[in-house]
């Protein structure tokens, strides 16, 4: 995952792209930087922590100068959480200051890092970003354009990068736009944002999103739009169920819409007979619930409170409290959930072991009965394209059957939303997503080394 | 406003306090500490920040050793924002450590300051928190007890404290019960916080309430409960309305049912008629606005996102973001606002800033209409017993009629639940509350010099 | 110890007082503040740690506004190291402000404790420094003068003392000028300092000493010196010896001076026949070692190089180094002690354990003799006057000869200067210093309980 | 300028890393840090500020686990700044961990740059030490000693160099020998430093130096010299005139012997006739100060005593004091200057303006007349390898006479050491020194590009 942001020809880039950053924060939350340049030099902060955090104070920001930026927000992945790994990342070739920001992760990579390291290529970081800097410096194109456009090309995976190269901007998505990346614009400035949320925080105005397969470079000369490879978009799915801001737009459809259309069909599918209420696990869950709700007897209610104060790390008892990391978090509604059926709709499960959890606290409050309704397939399958799901084995449904779930988490029953279901959530056509973590079907054969 | 927390009895006292003060949070947020006594010394950290910030660090909470603790979550008052004025205070008495936390506000200082100073009485902090400690040491009694009874019998205002004199645990409630305060038990050791979440977060079980006008003194020989007066209670009801926490229980009933209540009895008492669509003002107003929507014939909806990852203060480009203060916490959902006629519920209007700016940012995604309904009367008048309202002359309610608000906020009606609806949601008699913020009528004269 | 600064009518007070704490940072480095009023309110910063640690942000100092100003640094006691004892201590009393800074040590504590706390009086710290206060408070005089006055006339022991009481600056010495405290002037402004090196930085010009037993009182009326009472001054003689530092002019001398007669003096009672090297333990004995020189054949050289870095704590190997305590600190210079006869100069002998250490590493050079020379007798009674030495127990001349202490620092020789040799390298007359770390003469008797 | 520091084969070799750089922060003080390998994986700490800073805490230090450490002090240069040229570098080639610390300064980077770029090499950082890595990666040898050998025989000016190639330790020295670098041991264990005062901290004993144009590998295997190229030694003898600690011994040399002999040499070559006292610019020019003394009849005495608890930088008043950047750090002993003729031995005139102030100071006390003997020459040429004087304009000697000089700081004379002078008080032959700082005849022409 990851939150990238790009700002061009704004007297106040840095101040922009810390907002889009914040708005972004849920993209990852591990570290951050912003790279910005004034005409001459590049100036870097890059930090572990939030957004907030980082440039809490004023000179920070304000070192940052320049009308051209960049930013990153990096997260938390279960590898190396190195200071180098923080984006965005910054080189030196022929004079200029290459700066970049990466979502995505790219799958084709031993192959060419041989090759690179026999035409003596040092590596500095363990990130895979690297790579389309040393495949840019190493293409054979005469422009800097065309040796861009030749790394975008030899590179699989998911990518959605921007490149702030001296004056340029270099904004650039894989072929199946696997993940999002939008363009915006505030006057003459123009925004490039994962998500739309992080327009909105600053008043840009939406544009478009960045095609599946362009290379966009802005300079002073204009913009110029380059094709990299053409192929039939494979969205990600996973980005509508989870982990994009309701309030943002990506791939062309409103979170928010396509998430209540999530919790209807899941109601249609997957009913539950007689249920008092449903409830949702705030604040994900939220709006799958609601459109569950709406198609269903039983009434939306709130009968899990969260705390929002929570920090990094929590300090607990040395007789451990039960259950006391999602105690932490949530707290049951006695008079919502006691005697009564509930449905809980959740929007995944991933390991399941918070649900087991949340049941069993929820089961303290004495309901009659406790039902799962999860509004997306069993995620069965890792992702190598940027979503970070733990091990294979730790996946619940790639070992677990359904049934066997229900009894792990202990609820009175368990229904999945089927991936016929999710597909017909969505606007655009059924093949233009990737649903891999939930079918297996991959965009292409993943070569073993590179798992 | 402010959170406490007691804990006797327990050998990890201080991790406890720890955990019932991060429940207690959204009480104060300024600043906080815990005092522990192992048996010999006391040991005192506070700080400003929150208390996941303060208390990062195991080695810190660990060297809070004892089986007796006390904690205190300020509240930011825009008066002195002093280190000295962060609790628990601790003060020196005859070879006794005495600390203290406390909840509430006292009025009637002016002339026991004169008494006090006549015979040499030496403040140390501008918190009135210190007049317990300077009553208790100048009171006649014989005994620790009846030394502590004639101070609280001598202060006037509102009260919940917890003192710990050495290995003597001391909670006291003002007469009239202004402020909650309920006492728990895990095993055989004692908790009292200010709300009951802070009891679930660590398993501990409900026990009850203190009663207004109670001291109750626990040391080795036991539990004693001591009268310090009688009085018709007069809880605060502003509690319900806004300030305490959903899951919590406080005055008897589940803060959670009250508010459904508020919303129900404001749907009746004043309906919008053809409307689509009810939000809420996440996450305050959500249970209001859930049983608006439940007595109304418009559906609640998800119409406002709030963004969580906030933190102290927020850096904003120097060509201001209009609305900048309102859009870092809120987003709009177009889907849901769009072209329909909308319904905001919220739990109260002080300063009417927040909403007018949240009614523009609405506008924006061009709804039908925009109808304000608030789930209690307004809040015309300044608070003595803790409640940190702004000054008189910022409370909007206080000089302008609801027209006036109406056109202030731009929306196209404004309607508040009555007196009579707001004690109609509550279990408790009528005349167990203190309504004054609504109505003018104070539990007693307040004299001016103590305003 | 602590060292202690007033500044009266000058514009920028606290940066002033800032620059003499760092001037005076030898005098107490476990913590540090200053509290400035500006024509209305006080306005306080204390905290651990070295005076430009407190006071790295110029803002922090921009913030203590207006033009009367004192600061304390603290020296690191062997008792409680809490953040309420780091002075100045503030207080409020009957409207006004009180804060004050401490250097010294009260010692008739115990039945003024009694007598205060029978008439209800509240402790807050564990200072002596706040009996100041509550006497004050408690005195029969009409005039803050007077109560002040009766204040300085109950306390035994030493005082250096500067009070600010709103805009009024009140500066006290005991009876006896135990420890230093001296006047200086810029213009119009009025600066008092515990030594002359604090007027120096600055560039303030020196006045005078405040008196022993006077109490002056600056404000907007004037200067007005009053009498505490009269004695034969009492000055502590180990200023001299090691605390002050070189530059500093105190009881009406040159410290340098001073040390370097003891250093004399040291050489022609105690000479070293055929000594080659004179060294000092850098850099507290620089100047007593050349003094020594200078009476004697062997020359001056420098045999131990001081590492100026060194932070508050070490992180030693598992297999701990031999003396790393003392290697942290000092190296040798083999080519000035190899085969030669040495003489080291040392100021005092406290513990030993240095000077034992440091023995041990010099003898790791191969020098012919290693002869230890000492510029004061040997200490053998606990100072109950504010130099913090270690606990009798802990002298090593209260239990061992000159011999036993040459065997355990384990050198050639060992010799004393005498108290005799002692009073002679200093000017004034014999009786008007106390000696009692070397004679046990204390001024006057101590009782049992407050030692 | 730098320190350098390399541990083999120690259980806790971070630690005495730690130890080692310690004892080096003289020779840098911006940033540091050290990595080390624990047969799997290196494990890396680098950050701005003091060793005993940036490892406060033992956790810190305890992380870097494994028996091989390399580590590093970085000089502050006018340069830029940035963590990312904080030592030690890391790079991966070929699956294996590349750390490099590096003491010098290389001066035919311009064409190697270009080179190297054509080939598409990447660069990240703005530091020279990064070469040493690509040109090794680039070059054509089979073992990676042979590789290592060519990147070193390629590139010019100075380095002293310590690698960590995974479990191997690489060592070497440019052929001119410019900076200095040792070797000690531990029983098993190796140690390598800049200079021997390293070695002394830990217990290490020393023995031998790296030699000029060696390259020393260490591994399993055993340890193996390689030579890189022949030549005359040119040793840096800036780094006996100021830089190098007095403690240490460099070039075969003890630094202080060669300290004292300058005294003595500038006292036979530029006497003062009768002067009364010598005094030291504390602490950089004690020795020779001392030197100058036992040649003179004017007695070496301390006039300036030093302010060891600076900070990185200090607060003034808004109307400033006149020399208060020297004020802070130095203050004048009057009963020593006084009516007195003074010399004033200092180790080398740069700038001159810390002289001139500290003249103007001195001339506060009223001093007779004050005269300054430099112990070396007048500095007026830049050096390329690695001393971070300022630009040639700054220089006061490269565009002033001596006597220009003597008025500009205001003396009564001013006289410099000769370079003949210099190079008597050395025991290698003369030709074995580069003198380009004060002759200007550099060991090589420098390419003016790389200027």
């Amino acid at each position: 995952m990851c939150g990238i942001v790009g700002v061009y020809n704004h007297k106040e880039s840095s101040t922009l792209a810390y907002l889009c950053l914040y708005a972004l924060q849920h993209r990852g939350q591990e570290g951050g930087g912003i790279v910005s340049f004034d005409g001459k030099k590049t100036h870097l902060i890059k930090e572990h922590g939030l957004i907030s955090d980082i440039f809490s104070k004023k000179e920070k920001l304000a070192s940052l100068k320049g009308s051209i930026a960049i930013g990153h927000n990096r997260y938390s992945t279960h590898g190396e959480n190195l200071y180098n790994n923080i984006q965005p990342l910054q080189f030196k070739f022929q004079g200029a200051d290459i700066s970049i920001a990466h979502n995505g992760n790219l799958v084709n990579l031993k192959k060419i890092r041989e090759r690179l390291e026999k035409k003596g290529t040092i590596f500095q970081t363990t990130s895979d970003t690297e790579y389309f800097i040393h495949l840019f410096s190493h293409a054979h194109g005469k422009t800097i354009e065309k040796k861009f456009l030749s790394a975008f090309q030899q590179l699989e995976g998911s990518f959605s990068v921007i490149i702030m190269y001296n004056d340029k901007l270099i904004i650039a998505r894989d072929k199946y736009g696997i993940r999002p990346l939008c363009c915006g614009r505030i006057n003459d400035s123009l925004i490039f944002a994962s998500e739309t949320c992080a327009l909105d925080l600053i008043g840009a105005q939406y544009e478009r999103e960045i095609k599946p397969g362009e290379m966009l470079v802005i300079d002073k000369s204009g913009e110029h739009s380059y094709k990299i490879a053409s192929a039939n978009p494979k969205h990600c799915i996973f980005e509508y169920v989870y982990f994009s801001r309701p309030d943002s737009k990506i791939f062309g459809d409103s979170v928010d819409k396509i998430r209540r259309k999530l919790g209807k069909n899941l109601a249609i599918e997957k009913p539950t007979k007689g249920a008092d209420r449903v409830i949702s696990v705030p604040d994900s869950s939220n709006t799958t619930a609601i459109g569950y709700s709406q198609r269903s007897d039983a009434r939306f209610e709130i009968g899990l409170i969260r705390n929002h104060y929570i920090g990094r790390s929590f300090i607990e008892p040395q007789q451990q409290l039960r259950d006391f990391s999602v105690k932490i978090k949530f707290n049951t509604i006695e008079g919502v959930l006691t005697n009564r059926k509930i449905v809980i709709v959740d929007d995944s499960i991933v390991r399941g072991t918070t649900l087991k959890k949340l049941i069993r606290i929820i089961k303290k409050t004495n309901p009659k009965e406790v039902h799962v309704r999860i509004g997306s397939p069993p995620v069965k399958y890792p992702c190598f394209y940027g979503m970070d799901f733990p091990s294979k084995e730790e996946l619940i449904a790639n070992s677990k059957s359904v049934e066997e779930i229900r009894k792990y988490i202990d609820a009175d029953s368990l229904e999945f939303l089927t991936i016929g279901g999710l597909l017909d959530s969505v606007s655009l056509p059924r093949d233009c997503f990737c649903t891999a973590c939930f079918s297996g079907k991959y965009i292409e054969p993943i070569e073993k080394e590179d798992k």
